[in-house]
Parts: C-alpha cells; sequence; structure tokens
C-alpha cells in the first residue's frame, strides 16, 4: 500500500485495525506485519517503557472524551521517556475496547495520534482485542545517546522542577467529589505534556537524574533519592504552584509529568533560557544531600511539612 | 542494588513490583528506572510487537495453570519476532491483575520468566495496576540484520510450514465442549513454543517471507498472501498434522506459533537438517503463484478444501 502499510484480510479484528489506520493516516507506518522495524540512531541505546490506562481505575468514563482519553493515555507513556532524556522512536497502542465503547475506537486512536505526532512519534504497531473495561496499554520506543537515569544524583547536586504543580490533584479531587474542577487545574489533569523537549534540554544541560512526577513531587523525589542513595532537602515554600493550588496539593499531585531534575551544584543552569524556550518555568527547589534516614527533608511550609510522609503514605 | 535493579521506594505498586522481581531474579534486569535501557547490536535492526492475553477473551481460568498462562502469555509474543527472523532483546510485561488473581502473581510472573529465560530474553520492565479481569499484555523487543517481512514472496517460491498442526485447534474445540483435550493436543495448545531459533534458522537460509500461524494456516497464508501480493497454492493432503488431528483440524488450528515461509525454488532447504537441529519437521506444502482472485487455492483433500474459505470465516 502506499502508505507503506502491508495489504491485510478480513476478519473482525482487522477490520477495526484498519478504522484506526484510517484515522492515524500519515501518524502510522508499517504497521501490519507481526512486528514493527525501527532504526535506533547510531551511537544511541535504546530507551523502552509501557504504560497502562485503565477505566475506573485510572479515569472514569464521564471524565473525559474519548479523544483527550487516548491523548493522556499515549502522554503518560511518553513522559517515561522525557524522564530519560530520550527522543521518541515508535509507540505501540494495545487496545482492550469493550463492546460500549466501540464506536469511540477512533476518537480514542485520534487522541493517541494527536499526542504521538505533536512529539514526532509515529505509531509503528498494536493490538487489539475485547475486553470487560477499557484499557490503552501504551508501549513507547526511544534512544539516548546517555539515557538519564534517577540514580545519579549526588550531593550537592541542586534539585529543579519544571512546570507550575498541582493542577492535576486539585481536578481529581474536584472530579471525586462530583465537582467541576476550575479550568486551568482540569486542562492540567485532562491534558498533560510529555516534557520531551525540555527532558532532553536538561540532559544536554549536565542534568545528573532525571524523574518524571508521576506518583506525586514528594513520592516522586523519595524514588530518586532512594534509587540515587542519597536524600533531598526540599524547600517547600520554593515549589512553584499552579494559580488557585495550595502548597499541600502542589507536594502531593501526582500525574503531573513535570521532570523533577539534579544538576551538579557548579553548573549554572540557564533557567531564564528554559522558560523562553518552553514556555514554563524551571525552578530550584532544593538540594541533594548525604542520605539521611528519611529519603525527603523538607524545610519552609510550616506545620504542613512535618507530616509529609503520611501524606504521601 | 547487587542485581542490577534500582532501590525503590513504599507503596502497594511497589510491593507487588517487588514480588514480582522477586519471582524473577536473574531472568529481569535493569528494572526500576522510569524506562529500560536496552543496547541494539551494531548493524541490526530493532523489531517490536505487543500482544495481549484477556481473560474470557483468549482463555478461561480453569484450562490452565497460572504458570501456564503466563509462559503461553510470553510464547506469543515473541513468536512476533520469531516470525520477522529476529533474536529476542527484552520483554515488558503489563499485568492488569484482578483482586481474585493477586494471589496468583508470582506464578504468573514465574511463567513469563520461564519462557523469556528459555528463550534468553531478560525481562527488562513492565506496569501493574488493577484490572476487573487478568489481562498479561507483552511487549517484545529484538533485533535482526535483516527482519523478515510476510511480503516477501515471489510466484515461483516454495512455501514450508515448521512442525505439526492442528493441536491447538483440537484441545480448543474439546474445552470448549467441556471434554479433557487429548493430552498431545492439550499440550499444544497450553504449553506453545515461540520458534525463535528457527525462524532465524529460516532467515539464514534464503527465506523471503516469514508469518507465524496464530490465526490457522489458512488465514494466515492468506495474510502473507496478501502482503506479497501474491497468491500461494497449498497441498492440503501434505499439510503434517499431529497425530489424531483431521487435516480440516490441522487447516484452521490458530495459536500454533508454528511458522510458515516462503523460500526461493533455486535454494535446496536442508529440512533433514532441520528436523536433526530442532526436532519438529520442515514440510513442503505448496508453491507461490501470480496473484489470483482467491490469495490461497487448495489441492488434495476432497471436498473439505472446497468451502475453505467458508471455513476461515
Amino acid at each position: 500500500m502506499s502508505d507503506g502499510h502491508l495489504a491485510m484480510g478480513g476478519g473482525a479484528e482487522f477490520d477495526l485495525v484498519r478504522r484506526l489506520l484510517d484515522t492515524w493516516g500519515a501518524r502510522a507506518s508499517g504497521i501490519g506485519d507481526d512486528a514493527a522495524v525501527i532504526d535506533v540512531p547510531d551511537g544511541e541505546r535504546l530507551v523502552a517503557s509501557t504504560d497502562a490506562s485503565v477505566e475506573n481505575v485510572h479515569f472514569k468514563r464521564g471524565w473525559m472524551t474519548p479523544r483527550e482519553l487516548g491523548a493522556r493515555a499515549a502522554t503518560a507513556a511518553l513522559s517515561d521517556l522525557a524522564a530519560m532524556g530520550a527522543r521518541p522512536l515508535g509507540l505501540l497502542l494495545a487496545l482492550g475496547l469493550p463492546e460500549n465503547w466501540q464506536a469511540a475506537a477512533e476518537e480514542l486512536a485520534d487522541g493517541v495520534g494527536a499526542t504521538a505526532s505533536a512529539l514526532a512519534c509515529p505509531i509503528v504497531g498494536g493490538n487489539v482485542t475485547r475486553s470487560s473495561e477499557l484499557t490503552l496499554t501504551v508501549t513507547v520506543l526511544g534512544s539516548a545517546a546517555r539515557p538519564l537515569s534517577r540514580s545519579g544524583a549526588s550531593p550537592g547536586d541542586i534539585m529543579f522542577v519544571t512546570g507550575r504543580l498541582g493542577g492535576p490533584g486539585a481536578a481529581l479531587a474536584a472530579l471525586l467529589a462530583d465537582r467541576d474542577p476550575e479550568p486551568t487545574a482540569r486542562a492540567r489533569f485532562i491534558a498533560p505534556t510529555a516534557r520531551i523537549a525540555e527532558g532532553r534540554w536538561l540532559a544536554a544541560h549536565g542534568a545528573t537524574a532525571l524523574i518524571d512526577i508521576s506518583d506525586g513531587l514528594l513520592a516522586d523525589a523519595g524514588h530518586l533519592a532512594n534509587a540515587s542513595g542519597v536524600s533531598l532537602s526540599l524547600d517547600v515554600d520554593a515549589v512553584p504552584c499552579l494559580a488557585d493550588c495550595d502548597t499541600r496539593t502542589a507536594l502531593l499531585s501526582g500525574e503531573e509529568y513535570e521532570l523533577l531534575v539534579s544538576v551538579p551544584s557548579g553548573v549554572a543552569l540557564a533557567t531564564n533560557a528554559f522558560e523562553r524556550t518552553f514556555g514554563i518555568p524551571l525552578t530550584r527547589i532544593g538540594v541533594v544531600i548525604e542520605r539521611q534516614d528519611e529519603s525527603v527533608l523538607t524545610t519552609g511550609g510550616g506545620v504542613l511539612v512535618a507530616g509529609h510522609d503520611h501524606l504521601v503514605g
């Protein structure tokens, strides 16, 4: 076929695959063989991650449109490439589609395609199956000359975070309480962005460890600290909050897909250039210290902070 | 950590991941960062595929043990690498685990690990989530200097198939009728093998197109023919059947994970050496012809054959 896909035979599964391919158009490439074939650039290493979004576990149907759901599932997966400082090479979508979602298949696919194409990531493969609840399992493949682990932070490094936190947590709290989220918070929850270009910029500017914020700033700071064998001292008052979000929400809000990064103290990080380039702030929020009993220590924030381990659970 | 995994923090998801990692031991490597990092051998191309096994869609709980289920899900995915003539580089498991499967998590993981280690494929990443039905979505990464598509068959090529067909179809029919499958057929259904080494042998011995038999010989022959823009003329009487299996079952039986391959007529394929090396036959079953209206034409088999398109559905 002229679009580089292989011709396929009949059957219900192939019909559904055809509907998805028609939706994706040029955003998909080479689908239809037993497996996708991808070239990893010379001198770069392959980076791979898989992430599932399951109805009634990660979202409820009424919270967003099918297109938003598809876009968000792709973002959650691609964010793991951002957290390695990698560039995307390809995305595979395993779709579990219940009967009552059949009519939304194109919209779901279009959302996945929108995120993928915004980040220059071709859709290279996938799988469709019936299921009793909607499941989007997205596998992303990327590459980097030097993939950036979460384990490279050393005492003395400075901690920075991208963007402004709290939106997803505030929106989720409202949705779970059957209230309409505040629009800015809703947008951060429904339509987050995988910080691919930002992750590559940070990797190129001396970052020693990088992680994306999926579990919440304090929790992911703990993961980075544990992986690096260090502790982090964070200044709670410095954490950039979305307008109308309180600091506690910003510390605990998950599914942010912002990046938390450590940089050697000798590196003068061009935070102004970062903000001009990407339109979001890059904010210093603490330092890396020798390993203590607790992985994350906090200053500022008053009484709120003492109990953060209980907040994080 | 000494086994190359990163240290992780607390939380229920991490507890489950730890149980899986403990089960896998040395069969997993480098899990715990945002993404896996893998080196594709110089001069080889990356091959990637994803495949889902869903409870009550692909299997019922009573049909096999959790360990067999895990092994079979990994085989189904790895078979797509075999069908490209690729060697495995890594496997990612996205596990959707209902409450009533929680206690079987280690057994499921052990099955995945058994298949992966038998094929020298490290487990490099994954994802765990709650779900309402057991779902194993397995993504496999491999490489080959020249990945073998299903689209390279030309008129005049000879068609071969590995192994003996019919077992999975016969076993499935028995299980669906609440009968005990015949032991040999059951073993072929419950514990199939991904023909990785066989696929690489075929690729190295001049194969022009390769596909694994997941939908049934006739259906997959049709996929290969359609992708290659040719038709296939198959001699039904030549199709190697498992003992006690009839030809009709052998033609339609899916989830075989045997390989169907085309080879130029000038290549003298060493079928005896193949059988000595791998312990399964490599059988000539037909030829590639110019494209006709039907993708697959059959000879032999008597009245059975005329209606195969209806059988294939």
